[in-house]
């Protein structure tokens, strides 16, 4: 059946596309809007992406992480986490503290300073994200929330076959 | 009427919600398939993201770009252009050629061997983001591709107005 089989290839060939063309677009969307998140912080607060990520992961726990796990929950790259505490902790908005229990070991929490800066800051990054997704609908949103999850659980599932 | 404001409220304050959430969610998601790409493409061609992206870029235009074109056209960063290039020319994949009618100018584009060996990373890289993209119906993935448009041109616009 050369037709049928021919309609079939003309199929998959399309999906394909499909999902390059919505890869690239996906991956232009997030650069921009993180570009434009960079720039914000940078001409509001004069602060960085890496700086403002690091403490939104500290922020959700009020105990503290450890060094590792805060770089495993650092959503952005292309910052030096040692590094950026250590400043954050000069300007009184991280500390470290013990872990009890383990004597080589310490947590890095928000100082009271540090949650009072953070929370200024995270309002108006959500004003700038609202704005920037302004042109969804609530439910496009939400639909997108899922589709995306869905996939983030499917690629996880293809990392762990490699192995 | 207090009962309408309160729900006025709430609706906005779900709605700034909505947007973090999917805006986190893009970020983990892209995040996650570009290291995916990272590894594949370092695991099976020994070669880097940014290498694959500026070949990506000679390819489109046959005749070649200028260093500052192909720099702009860039899809991920994190690489020096110049020392790629560099790279890419001593391997005899790229090369520079002049810019008639401007001594001090010249473009970078694919040899033939360098179609050759794009050509094959292409297809591979093409269907493992296939694979990374079946959970998505052809019909989800293109309204999620026409949603991703709309961001990106109101994103654009944002900028613009700032300036």
């Amino acid at each position: 059946m050369p037709r049928r089989a021919t309609d079939v290839e003309t199929r998959i060939a399309s999906d394909d596309h499909a999902a390059i063309r919505l890869w690239l677009r996906m991956l232009a969307t997030s650069r921009l809007i993180e570009t434009r998140m960079r720039q914000l912080l940078q001409r509001r607060y004069a602060t960085t992406l890496p700086r403002f990520d690091l403490m939104a992961q500290l922020e959700r726990v009020p105990d503290g992480l450890k060094m590792g796990e805060l770089s495993r929950r650092m959503m952005v790259t292309g910052g030096n986490v040692t590094g950026i505490t250590d400043l954050l902790e000069r300007e009184g908005l991280v500390e470290r503290v013990d872990e009890p229990g383990d004597r080589r070991a310490w947590r890095v929490k928000l100082t009271r300073a540090g949650r009072h800066a953070f929370k200024a800051m995270a309002e108006e990054h959500e004003r700038w994200i609202t704005e920037a997704f302004a042109p969804l609908a609530a439910r496009e949103m939400s639909s997108m929330t899922v589709q995306l999850g869905r996939l983030k659980t499917h690629v996880r599932s293809l990392e762990k076959r490699d192995i």
